[in-house]
């Protein structure tokens, strides 16, 4: 079985079995559990879909606890980089809002895999509660945000602020379902576009009425 | 097993089984599919969970994949009844948008499962083809309105009218995620936040800059 370890690229290596090295085996097995639930993919599904045998799996890691820990990390890493990034500026709350929003389309786009298996989390595992924790305490922040800029009077004050925050990272969120990388538009755009709906508006001009 | 098909309200019914008619056997597949992936469920763990034999299930339904057609039939109907709704409108294209918008917000709600369901299918089956093809169709209705009411000018042009109709669809859909019937705001209240982030946007004045 060693021999799976020698191929560093994921390429097939030279008796014709594709070799690993943990980022490239956590890739797989990301998409696999994207496509089949965490909860259906088992160790012997993984071992199939990898084309190497489970205990091939264990010279990585120590299961699929930890291939689950180590994929929504890297999502939720990005997140907090981006909060601290954002925490970090001299701006209004707004400003510092729009700024989380910005970063955070682009830590989907570059890391939508993993994104996407944080979001559809459920819980049932410890590693998988802890990802929600993160998740709430990301959340919060957000919450925080948009409840200053409310105050700071930037937000408007007719819509509540949790709601706000849900539908702000529901737009942003929404990227996973449809944003292909390399097909259409880069991540600027993107980036670009969210942060004009979501703080400007689709119309040209406010609303007068209701 | 015909016992089973006498209890028409999904409670238990003599024996201390629980029986089901057809709608209320969908409604607990339907959340079985949300819970496992509708790939990730077999008959033999429906059978499990609704605690009824495969053969009751088929006194009811010919299999999987006619549950899954009245369950995605069900979201998209609703949505097309919406559209239709819409398009009858006197107004303006920006109008007839808002509409639909509010009235998709108000089908989400109404149908959750059904729509959670819908926006999860792959289209491995004939079933999950058709309901893809209709999901486009749905689709190129959003930007036809957008692109309209672009040309009117009551759209701001410097967004693609294709990501437009996806981030405004992206965030109705993302209710699916974190909308739950009872807790808080009400279907209305829901509809009204999603109104005013997606066209007048979360600034309480339009930025002049960026």
């Amino acid at each position: 079985m060693s021999n799976v370890r020698n191929g560093r690229d994921g390429k097939a290596n030279r008796r014709g079995r594709p070799g690993y090295d943990r980022e490239s085996l956590l890739r797989v097995a990301v998409k696999v559990f994207n496509e089949r639930g965490y909860d259906g993919t088992s160790m012997d599904e993984l071992s199939k879909r990898l084309g190497i045998s489970k205990s091939a799996i264990y010279h990585h890691v120590s299961g699929k606890d930890e291939l689950l820990q180590l994929a929504v990390d890297r999502a939720l890493d990005g997140l907090f980089a981006a909060a601290d990034e954002a925490g970090a500026l001299d701006g209004s709350a707004i400003d510092r809002l729009e700024h989380l929003v910005r970063a955070s389309v682009a830590v989907l786009v570059a890391e939508q895999p993993f994104v996407t298996l944080l979001l559809r989390v459920r819980g049932n595992t410890a590693v998988e509660k802890r990802a929600l924790a993160r998740r709430r305490e990301f959340d919060r922040l957000v919450s925080g945000l948009v409840e200053q800029a409310e105050a700071d009077g930037d937000i408007r004050p007719d819509i509540d602020p949790a709601i706000t925050a849900r539908l702000l990272f529901g737009l942003v969120n929404s990227l996973i379902e449809w944003y292909r990388p390399g097909a259409g538009a880069g991540a600027d755009e993107i980036a670009d576009a969210v942060r004009k709906v979501a703080f400007d508006g689709l119309r040209r001009r406010p609303a007068t009425g209701g």
